[in-house]
């Protein structure tokens, strides 16, 4: 099995800017966490623009599709930002590639106290390798079907929808 | 889905204790490792005694296996020292119990810097809700069948035996 | 030696808020970073209002002037967001209290990782107990006279004015 | 004012390694704890072997004593083990140079959570800029002169003897 990992931002990624004050995106966790989880299954890393997924377009997500549809490996996970991740699973959804496509994000950012992006992606990497192919929102320790799931922004959970 | 989380102690849940120096057991860590996940899906957590899994004898490993014949849960994580992961799973695995049972556990524990504990157990927990009945460890990003894995030692790695 | 320490907010005491992406105010972490600091001096904790300190109005600085004068302890820490923290000593310092008054602050918050916070809790707390009476700012590991400090935003640093 | 810190292992330097599993020395955290402090004084850091204090022998304080006398700073901050502590400053103090000496430590590992690493060290770097020459201990948010402090092993916190 090999596993392709895409980072495309979102609050998993973002970074505490201590002249500005302001969370925004520098360079990507992904290499820091990948090394912290030991994983020796062969993993690459393709790192998009890093955005805000309310800063996601139309184009941004047409990127995203195109990176899924060039990899190699029958696996992917993709770091997104929660806000319009269903959106994102939805192009890639309904482009219904041969492979297994997951998505997560995270409610608190990797380098904020009590985040969940860790678990999250260990969670996301788990499924993408048992899941048969398809298009997947995981978060909160759920699997859902692309087209099945809402953020309940009120509560900063996921469910079915 | 429902599952069902039995903490065993190991590297995972080991505690600093500040007067003696020593790395040891205190209570689990699971409880709050559970809240920081943000699962919604119905957990229930289950607490054995909390060994090093070295210390572990045969009746802790009986111990472990009426817990899982016993649980109502589909899906089980059995959270445990690596030393002697295999040992624990092979006698699980004799069980043949008619539920997805898998074990994972840490090599640094949860309460200290750069641990892969976080990751273990989102991966253990995707896992866990997506294979087909068995007993597995999940350690590395990578899902081993109980009767095909050894623990390298030297490297600090499971793999495939 | 007995010692106040008075919370006004800052990027110290600043806290993610998971459902609004924002960093902003929830309960002061100072409770915490007195639990973990171990400290055995008697210490007095007083919660003004957390904000920002380019919100501080006249009326605020007030406010931790007159805290300043109805504590009965000799030394007194206040943690101060960084951008106004000289303003808030010049108030201070013009009173001229028979106190010790020690601002400091942080550049990432506390909960944030590589934070400074703990560093400049504890080298605030130590010269508080040493330094005459007087008001200083205490921040990048030095001691500067109130009237002779700056900020130099560009750089995230202070320095001597 | 410059200072010079000196780190001789102790609690406050131990690291967890995996393949052990065992509390040890490798590299010092000091470095990236310099970095963390945005320290702006100028600071010399002096690493001698890194030991538990337990293990610390007539030679080893004579080690640190001679690097005492040889440091050009009028201010050093000694990373030392809590244990032995008192006696390490005991040989400097009798020494009685004509500069300020300050020894600190944590009763938790840095790596570890919830350590008083960060806020040891913050705390005696900034008392040994303001107290006049001599040697002291600074733990728990006191500073203890040399020959009035003893460890409490039981409560795990310094007090005056």
């Amino acid at each position: 099995m090999s596993l392709r990992l895409i980072a495309t931002g979102g609050t998993f990624d973002k970074h505490y800017n201590e002249l500005t004050g302001e969370l925004g995106f520098a360079d990507s966790h992904l290499p820091a966490v990948i090394a912290r989880s030991r994983m020796t299954v062969a993993v690459a890393l393709e790192t998009l623009p890093l955005l805000d997924s309310l800063d996601m377009q139309d184009a941004d997500r047409q990127r995203v599709l195109a990176a899924c549809r060039a990899a190699p490996e029958p696996a992917i996970v993709i770091i997104h930002g929660t806000d319009t991740m269903r959106e994102t699973a939805g192009v890639l959804g309904e482009a219904a590639l041969a492979k297994t496509i997951v998505l997560t994000g995270a409610m608190i950012p990797y380098e904020i106290a009590n985040s969940d992006a860790l678990f999250n992606l260990g969670f996301a990497t788990g499924v993408a390798q048992t899941l048969p192919a398809g298009v997947y929102v995981a978060m909160n320790g759920q699997v859902f079907a692309w087209d099945k799931v809402t953020k309940n922004r009120a509560a900063g959970v996921f469910q079915p929808a």
